[in-house]
């Protein structure tokens, strides 16, 4: 990938925002934000989404199948559960213009979450508890009625989600399924680079479920959620769970939620009518378990951890590209003709290379927007660099002269 | 991908609804209408689905970036455009909890196009003639206030697009881009197995433009575009533009658009003052383009055009699998070994496979599936087939008996 086609550039001058995501993102060239709480994944950006949730696709393929559910529901679909007035959803979408609203006045919900979506299309197609254990995921764009949008990605009015639902037709298969999809949950977030700062903490249920939720909560500064860990019995809980008087006992810090797990129970396929007939005759509704877990919170989350004063450190498995080529003194037809190779080589060998390959810009311009964008390794072709590379790794000091050569053998 | 597992299941009975693409992609599993004009992709669905958008991904990485706008927008921005009225736009989003919409009572325009949102983004980075030419894509789900949303998936209220935008700071330069956009345009249509049949047709520009667009219309019956051949300077016209008494001396067929691509000239620079200062000291608003192609009506009009009495009948780019493996009398253990053997062996050799691994089903039913499915290349394992399978390509009337190692060459 070319810098001088492909992306739209980084800011020089600009304020710092609320939050560390905010301002880097921004800064940095991965986001730009069109309204409050609403973002424009710019082509960096959403290569780093790309990387977030072809991991979590892998992961959540080993539980069930992914398919794709409208982002519209009929009103009717949610008044059905009761949950039109509890949570922040949009709705209301009308035609803008005045012909086609008086033929088309439909009101619409925009999905914050799928239950209402997901139960009637599994209940048509698994009609008996034989066709049972079913689970399905998608990876997919929210809406949420959020009146305070803040701290970049990681609080929006409109944002991307995976989530999974399962249905069952015993709790108990339906309690070894949960199980399951936090171990799912721990391999995602070890491979997102998030694993040894991401724990398992019990939360309120909100408006899907009655019982305890698990959230899965990143040590983070910024994070909205206080956590409360009783030491003893090394247990992690949401303050919002927490009574006053207890508190006082456990230590507690700031984390943010990047998923978010939940006992359905029966409340969704009993609005549904969602019953299958079991072996023994008996009529019973089916157990169902929702899993969501925000892609693009996740994002923000990882610059809110990976950074330093220069700008963005991404882990590699997460990182735009895996190598930031600068071509320095390209008015120099020899070294551009080197720098030019490099970069064929790199792409010949399957590298992602973001290859800086502007005129104008000055060397410190290129090493200040290296440093601010944060891909795991800079190489550098100049006329100082001969028949080698400058290889240096973000976030480290050691500055190295190598052959191409031995460069492909560390990526 | 088992069918016992994965796939969410064919409907046996179903009455026919107003279109091929509805009746048999509903019937077979792969959509699921949540309301009208609005459908669920199930996971056969999606697979499609990704298929077609990554040739579409393929090509226009040739022209530009790939980014990925948001789907709410501020409605001022489409004020300053003056489109608010003209378009069928979804908008009026609002809060559902009365406590959140006092606090945020935005009014959100659902975008159906993008032009609003990326002129500002390309002005802010590229500021400069230097700068120019630009061009970003995004491949995204759109919104459409559609008073009559019918054929399946060729007129719907929520569909997926990719949509493209180029930014130059000539005309000259615009041009020239145009034609490469239209080659692009047609490598992609002839990967999608739709070359033969799709051409460039002379149409209104709507309110993009004032200028004639160029439409990319699909011979089929079921589309609802009627074009106008001028057989003598071999120039085909969308029938919105061709005056009644011209109109006789032209033949006329029926067609699907599938893309449209728009000289949009200064129109959206001008209204989002996005000017640049030439070599010559000349300030000049920027020519843009748009260029639209959507990826899921595409996968109704394939269906329109590859489909027979028994069902779909996918080309293989766009397949949901490349093989469907049939396990016949499952109950016997030997042949379950060597149907999961076979199973084992494609998915060794990267074969994307279906493998129906239902004990219950009669192979009638499994066959009829097959057919109703589409999928290229049919593989039996029975009591019958011995050390061989049994192998059939959908569409063909032959079947033969061979190896696995035969069929895997043939693949």
């Amino acid at each position: 990938m070319r810098f001088s086609q492909l992306v739209l550039g980084t800011i020089k001058e600009m304020r710092p925002l609320d939050s560390v995501n905010a301002t880097l993102l921004q800064k940095a060239g991965f986001i730009h934000q069109t309204m409050a709480g609403v973002y424009t994944l710019l082509p960096l950006g959403l290569r780093v989404l790309t990387k977030i949730e072809m991991i979590v696709r892998e992961e959540m393929d080993a539980l069930g199948a992914e398919m794709l559910m409208p982002s519209l529901a009929p009103q009717s679909l949610w008044e059905q559960t009761g949950r039109l007035n509890e949570m922040d959803v949009l709705l209301e979408a009308r035609g803008g213009n005045k012909a086609s609203r008086a033929v088309n006045d439909t009101t619409y919900v925009l999905n914050s979450t799928h239950e209402e979506v997901i139960t009637p299309i599994v209940r048509r197609f698994r009609p008996s508890y034989k066709d049972l254990p079913c689970a399905v995921y998608q990876i997919q764009t929210k809406f949420r009625n959020e009146p305070r949008p803040k701290s970049g990605l990681m609080r929006g009015r409109e944002f991307r989600m995976k989530d999974l639902y399962s249905f069952h037709a015993t709790e108990e298969d339906f309690k070894n399924f949960y199980e399951q999809a936090k171990e799912a949950y721990r391999r995602t977030f070890n491979r997102l680079g998030l694993g040894e700062i991401t724990h398992e903490v019990l939360a309120s249920g909100g408006s899907f479920t009655k019982e305890y939720s698990h959230e899965f909560d990143t040590v983070c500064e910024a994070g909205e959620d206080t956590i409360y860990l009783d030491e003893d019995n090394n247990v992690r809980y949401n303050k919002e769970v927490v009574p006053d008087e207890v508190r006082k006992k456990y230590k507690s810090y700031q984390a943010a939620e990047v998923g978010n797990i939940f006992a359905l129970g029966t409340k969704y396929s009993q609005a549904f009518n969602y019953y299958v007939t079991d072996g023994q005759g008996r009529r019973q509704p089916v157990y169902m378990g929702s899993y969501g877990l925000g892609t693009t919170r996740v994002m923000g989350v990882l610059v809110e951890i990976f950074h330093d004063d220069q700008g963005i450190v991404w882990p590699l498995a997460v990182a735009p590209c895996a190598v930031h080529l600068l071509g320095l003194n390209l008015d120099n037809g020899s070294v551009r003709q080197r720098a030019e190779a490099v970069y064929e080589k790199l792409k010949k060998n399957n590298q992602d290379v973001l290859y800086d390959d502007r005129w104008q810009a000055s060397a410190g311009e290129k090493f200040t927007e290296a440093d601010l964008i944060g891909i795991p390794w800079r190489v550098v072709v100049s006329e100082r660099t001969g028949k080698q590379v400058e290889v240096k790794r973000r976030g480290e000091d050691n500055v190295q002269m190598m052959k191409i050569e031995q460069l492909l053998a560390c990526l």
